[in-house]
Order: structure tokens, then sequence, then C-alpha cells
């Protein structure tokens, strides 16, 4: 019998488009071979031999994508938050990241880290190591436990950090990147290598050039930070002066993906007001992980979210843990529509809040079209799915399914994910 | 035996004033009476026969103080976010207020309503319920059986609102008012009564007129809203245009509270514009209950509380259910932090963001102090106070005790109060 062969009953709600939220009460989501074949009033004909789940008081969505969260920095998540970004970096993070030298840390932080992970709404996520070989396998290994889907980035990094984190020049770096894919290579079915330059002012220009030439070798995609804050977009500027925008340096060292490959930028708070960087982010296969959470925590400001989906890009989302001090979706999604809220208030009423359909869409979709055809559940989507209990939200007022799912985005936690797929396969 | 009589043993944080937070580990919480009688490092001799309690992994703190929620709202937080205040009055809040017309919902409401207070960190609250009498004295018997002390208020409101909440002119909705105080007068020995005026526009002049004179004659405090949202002060502006300001319509009637009732002013968004209205709230014994997620979610915008603490007025914290989503003052301190950071970077970079320790004083000892001497462990305050375990975000890091209250602030959730005393006795 093929476990990926099932059927969901219960209230089911998914994305067809950013404008367009599908909501079946009483349906029945439909699975063989890991493939949604589509969400039913009756179970069709086809598919009568499956076995039925059935859920009550519970809601079943697509699983959610983070893009871009910082497995080390899990362990000091919610502390350090009355700095900014550069100084966050310097006092809080890199101290701790130098701790991942020690695989014996390694593995209790991403234990927990990868527990974490599972326990929650989030199927598949584009995760940062550190700049250690061995730590980062630990995390791997971890992580294929799970059974979510997973990207993870051994870190690069040869200037402009503590002395713990930074590697011995460009080459050697490049190699330390090469040696970790050799011995990850096949490894795991779930997880994926990424590489991973940490961001440009810690990345000399030969660092770059290396780490492009190693994604266009092995077909591999690339993650890192893009015009997060004005200190660094400055600092950027200084160390690359010939460059127009900040995504003009990664574009330059073939860093902004490939169509079989593509990138992921997180944060791109400041990328509107580059008519360059704009365009290098449309015309290049490039997510932008917006992280509304991280962009508060860290003061960085807010990204115009709204602007960028109305130009044609791809946007999906990100906890960006530990900018961010909550590895949650849901709470990302709540977050995405309060500051666009108070942008639209504070700085710029030409671009209106999103609205609930639209960071639904942004959570499950839009950042789940990075990993393949996953994030909804029409035919042909790999089945990735979420069971939210309600129990703990129930009420007297009379919600609408919309409304249900408002209250799951802004008031669910962890505990209240009671059942999780991802291609098909049961995780919990 | 004096249940009110005995020691908590634990790590221990609390605040002095707003830059000071006062951080002991492993010290003696000593209770006498129902009173602090201080932390030691060391049991004292006069103490030494008191029942001590050991609590490991966990952290002791003052319990927490909500300055503004809704009671009837609680059934619906969290939907509707896609609106602004007034639209969400009037399409969302009014309808579903209009329910508690009939006894048997609100009972069942009311009833989640107040354990979900008790299992939260709030130790006291200022609550609204409806214009409903029957339903608002519901209200105050669940609660009253939670242990928690709290102020409620029957909604006053004779104009601008659905059919179903308009009370039949200024002096039959007075009239109201005193039958529900006479049917409650010394019922309660946990909840007490506060007249509550909905906000300008929803009440007449010859109300408010009324309810000051309540005020005045029987000595209870006043509870509101005040320049919450743009639209909401073109309207005030327009009702009442021989005010200088939103807040003197309040002055005016006598709803800016007395010394030994004062006022609890919801919002203040835009306090910061009107120097009359500053000079009023500064001049008058009223807290600003400063409700940041609620100011987020219906897009009202960003209060200065940075420049209200400078000018000394008194501020404390807001959940605001259900114009907030989320009823945990923890979460409000965070978005306190959160929202004061975007204000600073979007809007004006002269008032510095607020920090941990700030935050934490605006919802223990800050805004604790409406309600007396609580809110901190100096000697001679009322003892509230709530144990967090910290089981649940145990980490490999090395954490200072103020990064474990900051982590509690930022990550904890209302399951991880595992202890609760209010007023020296024991809640659970």
């Amino acid at each position: 019998m093929n476990m990926k062969n099932f059927i969901l009953k219960g209230d089911i709600c998914f994305s067809r488009s950013k404008e367009e939220l599908s909501c079946v009460e009483q349906g029945y989501l439909v699975c063989t071979d890991g493939i949604c074949r589509g969400v039913f009033r009756e179970i069709p004909q086809a598919y009568a031999g499956l076995s039925v789940q059935n859920w009550e008081h519970a809601m079943i969505l697509p699983g959610l994508y983070d893009l871009h969260v910082h497995a080390p920095q899990y362990a000091f998540a919610g502390t350090g938050m009355d700095l900014e970004l550069l100084k966050w970096l310097e006092t809080r993070t890199f101290p701790e990241e130098e701790r991942y030298a020690d695989p014996e840390y390694a593995r209790k932080a991403y234990g927990l880290f990868a527990r974490k992970l599972k326990e929650s709404a989030t199927v598949r996520a584009c995760i940062f190591g550190t700049i250690h070989r061995e730590a980062t396998q630990i995390l791997m290994e971890e992580l294929e436990k799970t059974g979510l889907k997973t990207m993870v980035g051994k870190v690069s990094m040869d200037r402009n950090a503590s002395a713990g984190l930074l590697e011995p020049g460009p080459f050697a770096a490049a190699r330390s990147v090469c040696q970790w894919l050799d011995g990850v290579s096949g490894k795991y079915e779930n997880v994926k290598p990424v590489v991973t330059p940490r961001f440009v002012p810690a990345c000399t220009e030969e660092l770059l050039g290396e780490l492009g030439k190693i994604c266009e070798e092995r077909k591999l995609p690339v993650q890192s930070h893009l015009s997060e804050n004005p200190s660094e977009i400055a600092w950027v500027k200084e160390l690359c002066p010939w460059a127009e925008s900040y995504a003009e340096v990664y574009e330059h060292f073939g860093l902004l993906g490939m169509p079989e490959a593509p990138a992921v930028m997180a944060h791109c708070v400041y990328s509107g007001e580059s008519e360059n960087e704009k365009k290098l982010l449309r015309e290049n296969p490039v997510y932008i992980a917006h992280c509304p959470q991280s962009n508060t925590d860290l003061s960085s400001g807010i990204a115009p979210v709204r602007r960028y989906l109305e130009e044609g890009m791809l946007v999906g989302l990100g906890t960006d843990i530990a900018g961010g001090h909550k590895m949650s979706v849901f709470q990302t999604m709540a977050e995405a529509i309060q500051v666009s809220k108070l942008r639209w208030r504070l700085a710029d009423d030409s671009l209106a809040p999103l609205r609930t359909e639209e960071t639904f869409y942004l959570g499950t979709k839009g950042g789940g079209s990075f990993f393949g055809k996953v994030g909804s559940f029409e035919p042909g989507y790999e089945l990735d799915a979420v069971i939210i209990d309600e129990e703990r939200l129930s009420t007297p007022a009379r919600l609408s399914m919309k409304e249900r799912l408002e209250r799951i985005i802004y008031l669910s936690e962890d505990r209240d994910v009671v059942g999780k797929y991802v291609a098909g396969e049961k995780i919990f």
C-alpha cells in the first residue's frame, strides 16, 4: 500500500492567486502518489477506495514556507533587540555563531532548532548555518530526520567579521564550500545545499566571484541578504563604488539565480529606491524574502511589498530568526499586514496595506513556488498540508471561513498544528 | 494560618523606575498580609518561619496590567483586521456587541473571556462591557470568580451607533448607569465599576455632562478613548467645534479624572500634536493606555510614547482587544518597542525607540499605579506576581537575567504562566 494515497476531510482553505482565496467547508482533499488531485465536495468515483481522515474543529491549509531563517541564531532569539543591524551582528550574533566551531554545541542547538521547525506550520525552509562545515553537516542531519524539505547553506565570509568567523581568504573559503558540497552530495533525501555568501560587506569580490562560479558549475541556488538597512547599504556603496546598486554586486558575480536554481534575497527593504535594483530583481529569477518582524526588530524599515507585487517580482516570507524573534510564518503573515498599514499611515499612502488574502498567498503559494509546484491545493501540486486545531480558538461569534483563517494567522500557536504532510509524507 | 504570608524563591526581576530594572538570581520574595516586604538574597531572621515555595527554571515577575480591553470583543479577536477604526466599529464591532442583549450569549462569551484573562499574565485590568446592564453584571460575576482585580464599565452611548446599541437619550442613558451602579454596589470584592462613555462621537454632550456628574458624586474613575484615528479626531472637531482639543471635551464635562479616582484614556496616538491636549493630559490625573497592536491593526498610527514619558505623563499599556488581536501584555510590550522603532525610522528620529526596561516598566509599575501601590517588588507594594516557566524557552546560549526577561517578553505564551498571585492571594 502506498502511504502517499489518502484523502483529508475537513474545512479547507488555499490560495489560487494573491487575490483569490479558495475555501471549501467539509471538503475532500485528495492525494495520490504525493500529488494533490484537487479539493472536492464529494469523493470522486476514481478515488472511492482511498482511506479518509476526518478532521473536525480543524482547518486544512497548505503548509507554510519560510524563505529566510538562521538556524544558529535560534538559541538566542528574542534577545539583544535594542540594537540595530550592524551593531547587533557584531555584539550579539557573531559571538554566538562562533560557538558552532564546537560540534557538540551545534548538535544541541541544532537539535532544538530542528524540533521547533518540525512542530511549527512550516513545511519547507531556506536556512543559513554558520561558516563551519562540520556544524552545518550536523544541521543537515538534524533536519533530514524531521522529514521537512529544506535548503541549507554553509555560510561564506572572508572580511569584516570577528576573527573566529573569518575564513582565511577567498580561495580557501570557496574550497571549503566545495568540500562541504562534496561531503553532503547525495547524502540526504530532504535537505539540499544552497550557496550562501553572508552579504556583500562580509565577502570580498574574489569570494563572490568564486561562489558565482560554484553556482554555475553545480547548478546550485544561492541565498543572501540585500538592501536591509541604510548603514549597510551605504557600506556596500563604499566597498563596491563601481556598482550602480547593491543588487548589481550580486548580479555581476552571477549570484542572482538561474532559471533552474533561483536565488533568495532576504529583506529588500530599500530596493524600491533604486530603479537599477528593481530592474535586476524583476529580470532575474530572484525571490524576495520579506521579513517584516526582523525589519522592525532591527529598526531597518518597511519594505514596499505592494509595489514589488505590482511590478511582478517574486515575493515570499521569512521569519529571519534571530533578527526576527518568533519562528512562525503565521506571525510573519500578521506582521506583514501590520507593517504595511504603518507604512501606509506614516510614509506613503499611495501603497495600500496588504490584505489577508495577499499575505496568506505570500506565505503559501508565493514563497512555496521557490521549492517547486507547492503551496496550493490545485491539482498537480505536491501535497504539503498542515492541520490546524481550532479548539483553543473556539468562540460563540459567527465566523466565516475567511475569518477563521484570519484568526489562525493572528492567534494560532505551534501547539495548534496537529497534523503535517510534506510531499504527501505524514510528518505527524 | 494567614495564607497571605509566604516566600517565593527564584530568579526575580522587577522595575524600580522606567530606567532601572532590578534582577536578583535565586532571591527570596517575602509577602506578609498580602504586602511585599522586599526581595532578599537570604531570608531575613524576621521571616524565618514563613513557608518557602521554590521555583526553578522559572522567573518571578510582578503581574502585568492591562489598562484597556473590551470583553465583548474577545469573541471575534483577530478578524476584520483589513478595516480602519470607524468602518470596523460599524461593520464588525457594533453588530457583535448587539448580541450581548442576550444574557445567555453574554454568559458564554464572558465565561471564555474571564478564563482567558485568568490564564494570562495579567493580574489587573480596566475592561469595557457593552451598553447592556444585565450582560455587564454577568461579566462582573465571571470576573469576580477569577480572583483578579478588575475595573468594569457598562458602556454609555446615545448617538452614532447601530439602532441596537443606542440608548434612548442622554438622561435615560445616565439613569441606566446609576441603576447598574446601584445594582452592583458592594457586591464584589475584586470587581469595581468605572464610568465608561464609549467616546465623544457616540455620546451627546448632555450624556457626557451627566456622566461627569456621576463621577463627581460617586467618586468614580472614568475610562474612554482619546485621539485614536485621524478621521475620528476630525469628527470630534465637527461635533464639538467649541473645544480646542479632543481632550478638552472630556475635561469640560469632568471626565479627566480626580486625584482619588483617576481616568484612563486609551490610545492618544495624536495627542502629541495638540499643545492644549498635552497640557490637559499632564495636569489631570489621566493614564494614557498605549495600545500599539490595536493602533497598528486598525491603521491608526503610532503614539509618541517617549515624548509622553519625557513630559511626565502617566502611561500604561493596553491590549485593546479586539482592535488589537492578542490578549497578552507581554506581546503588547514587544509591540510597543517594535512600533517605536518604526516611528523612529519612518517619521521622527528625534524620539529614540523604547527600550526593554522602559516597556517592562509600562506594563508593570507604570500602568499598575492606576490600581494603587502595585506592579513592583519594592517593600510596601501589594503583592501581585506571576511565575513564568522558562522550560519551553530553554537554550544552550548564555543568557543574562535581562536577556531571559527579553525572551519572556518576546516569546512566552499564556501556557508558560505557571503561578499567579494578586494582592497576596494565590490565583493558581
